[in-house]
């Protein structure tokens, strides 16, 4: 049975897509047990792939495997996103149908995020998802060349097709674009969720969201941190939060490099690879990466005996950077 | 036998993809006429696809159509370029391999179109290509976001990679930017290709441009521009450029739309339509392309009798924006 | 008595700022030629200082001559439209001051062009404008950072103010930027006057433009295209625009420096110097920009005895840059 | 005696521009107030007038007033920089005198910040600069468009100029940016200096920072956190670093007018007027504020008791937004 949007009260996991030091391919192993902890983490269902996946790096097939993998070994009660984004209408009813065919509650896009387009383009292409799939359409609003939409946009689109009728807000700064979108909604507008790895939960949730998606490293600790607002309890939902900004401020400077880290951490990554953004992590950063780490470990509660925390030991074999030419500022205890 | 970029002493015509009205496939029956066009238009070779041909918005297998398809019906003594430009590295080797398969004389590419990368992924990238093929490969420079290489980062490339030796350069403003890198070129650089149109003609041969890279509407015009800079004729080719200026100047407003609505007055494409980028084109402009049309026609040369021009007439069943709120400043016989 | 925008038929010409060699300082002698010129010019009128006028690099008091100056000594019968950007408030209201008492018709100003701003101030700025002045208030619409308005949003600011009726669009593209506003227009957009150097003087006309502002140094030339449009003589108003388009070509290129350039050529400027932008003009575009004047000089008419063009010798003496490494593709005379 | 930035370990505070009400003119009488506030915070010196300041949108008179006053009634033993970017040398030359006049320690600037530039500008701006003076100069290097300079650019000036030997570097991600430059930097850089409101602090000691700059809202609160950063007590630098990363996060989203907010709350401005960005704050805005100044007040020490925070009820008369349509989620309480 289809599970409904407006019950995704706190986070969407995305999965990071795993990927094997000789080749770069899909580590099909290391990816399940990247579900079974997204699964572990009571969080509200999955969204795949994202951004945080690394889904434009994804060749057509990978994109494929990224929903079907994902979504088969998911919990059943977890709401499931498909993300369709395509640069051509085809391709995104491929993406389409391997969602719908999976089992998806929902499906996500971008606007078409490559190649030239405008409006009418973008309105085409939405209007073609919407009219071949029954599910519930999300519009994710980043701010990609030529691709933000103002909020007269996207609400002109969900007033167009009934089934257009979330949006996955971000275009930066995202709290006040969220506020703005929230201002001027209609009831053809059904939900917005918010992203940006979390950042700004609570004025996320202050402005309207109704979740967030988030890459998952840490997404047991922020489905606590809506659990709390949905409860009432600011005090605590606003503590813990502020306890997590540190790892999000890691997050945005570092991308999946970073959440690929802490997965490692977490036992259940085995690098940090990713592709095209292949920038060295210079010492001073993986210092900056076991502290943050210091810092998310006792926020963890309920993990399971099979996966306990690999800790700080697991990166150490891992590729460091030359020493910088700066001054070496941490000794062996990583104390000034 | 493989043939020399070096040869390439004027137009590597782009074809432009046609897409059928009804559902925004492949038309390959005149995809078939463009290519008898292209052979017919006696220039260097053929480079497909590219910006022009809509790349980014073409699935995975309709891209290796487009090196397939043209490659296969071009005339034998045309150089063959194939893009195999991707989001990661797996899938450009794919496209190498159609290239390869098909006869391709060297490849190019863009740095990773989509998603993020940096300096080392761009080297990691191209080292891959590099390494997988003996073809002479040629980096597209251009300025899509986190793109664009300095001269100091082509040349580091060419320096590193013996057969990465050719650079299409078209920073904006692309003949500065030509002019920047032949002024620091070293052996490791063939060559310099250039492109935007054929916009600066004059410009890039004076600046070291072997050839140049263009959509192919009007290629075998620009291919008699630089025969007469090839053989000292600057007066005239000068004259002819000239006359070509107001012809780019509409290309590069409105990009594949307009290269297809001349294409159907010379009688080889059915429609002009493109995918993601859908405005109208208003009334106004048509009257524009109209007057180009007029300009273009007389410089046409050796056109068989087969595929005689279509001409003004052609477009005139085509749909056009509704007409416009403002003033009609042009009276039935096309004049003010 | 005010002359009304509506008659700027044409050319509203911009003085380029002349800066002696020694000190970067205004050179008034210069700057007093070039408004002579510009009376011989037989355009509608002067607007100053602008872009083209490296209004920017100026300080408050060189751009409160940069009105002055040129207002005084241009025809009485020319309209003349003062610039009074500024990034506050008072500054602008300073200029506006400036410009009344030195007989301004109209005011013309950018959003605030640096710093951040926002909707709200945008409104702010021009209403605080509008409610210091009974003169017309032209908009002036570029693209600098977060500045470029919607048409919605340039016609509010039309509808809340009596005295903003008018607007300078060239948000790139803009020929479509100038059809879309006019197709959107309401009786509270007076009218609309172009720039871009007259790149699209024919579509810009046939989109509504009633004139167009633009650098002086072959605004008689087009002021002569705009008067053929206005007498209905389609054909001989594309034929000149076009044997224009090479030069503007270059102007967009090489900005102040190539109009500096002709300037010298045409015996008004002493030097092509610009503020902040100081890179070397090669030896090849130093070439190109004899041919362009080879081009533009035949279509000079008019031309007073006292002044008579000094043509290319007049930049022999001029700095030019080092021979470039790249291979010397013109010889002595000029020919390949 | 002219003091040596290399003593400014922690923070150089930037004054923000209190404006009247009325006319958006500057209020002396909280200009003096808000420098007696930056004598109490114990901080390392004042640099002024920076971003913060809104120096962008000051006259030129006014940009004179903000180096002359603060630096008149700051302590004796602050390190005093003045701002000296213009968009031409001449103007930034007669900052500099200002500066010196008022007894400058050091001076910065950014490129020449609005108008066209290119790289042989940039050196020749601040060539200029250098020539003019004994004092070191700080290159501030930021993203504007076209300004941000690349570590070998910021070398080669230092380089050539024995005076220009300190870097502000704040190119987007910061972080990264420090360390980049750290790890390649020569002799001839002396220092380097963070900002971004000190969201890195401790990420910018590690990576070689002497200090930061920044508004001066809570300077003497980071002002602790560098020296805890010096005495080498990482742990309890990070834990105040942490505690006001929720404060920062604002500024960043709010710049000036947070800033303003959260010093009429310690006693110091009237009203958080800004010139230029006037977009209301809105209701939920401000409970966060609030939230934050319920964060911050507890780590203020030594306030002298003749001006004691004003705290929340400060901002209780102030302009507030209309409630948005968007659900109430605050009681009275501030609670959900």
């Amino acid at each position: 049975m289809r599970k409904a949007l407006l019950d995704a009260k706190g986070v969407l996991a995305i999965p990071l897509t795993p990927f094997r030091e000789s080749d770069e391919s899909i580590d099909y192993g290391v990816l399940e047990k990247e579900i079974e902890f997204i699964n572990r983490s009571d969080v509200k269902g999955i969204c795949t792939p994202m951004i945080s996946s690394e889904f434009m790096t994804l060749s057509e097939s990978e994109r494929e495997e990224m929903i079907r993998v994902p979504f088969r070994l998911a919990r059943e009660d977890y709401i499931k996103v498909a993300n369709v984004a395509a640069c051509n209408i085809n391709t995104a009813l491929r993406y389409l149908e391997a969602g719908e065919k999976a089992g998806a509650d929902a499906v996500i896009s971008t606007p078409p995020y490559c190649g030239d387009l405008d409006a009418n383009g973008i309105s085409h292409y939405f209007g073609a998802i919407a009219e071949h799939t029954s599910l519930p359409v999300v519009i994710q609003n980043v701010g990609l060349p030529n691709t933000a939409q103002t909020p007269a946009q996207l609400l002109r689109l969900c007033e167009s097709y009934p089934n257009i009728r979330w949006v996955k807000e971000e275009v930066v700064p995202p709290p006040l674009s969220i506020e703005r979108l929230n201002s001027l909604r209609t009831d053809a507008l059904e939900g917005i969720m918010s992203g940006y790895g979390g950042f700004y939960n609570l004025m996320d949730f202050a402005n309207g969201a109704v979740g967030t998606i988030q890459a998952c490293e840490f997404s047991d600790v922020t489905q606590r941190i809506w659990d709390l607002m949905y409860q009432g309890n600011e005090r605590a939902a606003r503590e813990l939060h502020y306890l997590t900004l540190p790892m999000v401020q890691m997050e945005l400077l570092y991308g999946p490099a970073f959440a690929k880290d802490m997965l490692v951490r977490r036992g259940i990554f085995k690098n940090r690879i990713t592709r095209n953004k292949r920038a060295e992590i210079s010492r001073a950063a993986v210092r900056e990466f076991d502290r943050i780490w210091d810092l998310m470990e006792p926020l963890i509660e309920n993990e399971g005996s099979a996966v306990r925390p690999a800790g700080r030991e697991a990166m150490s074999a891992h590729r460091v950077a030359p020493r910088s030419a700066g001054k070496e500022l941490y000794d062996a205890e990583g104390t000034f």
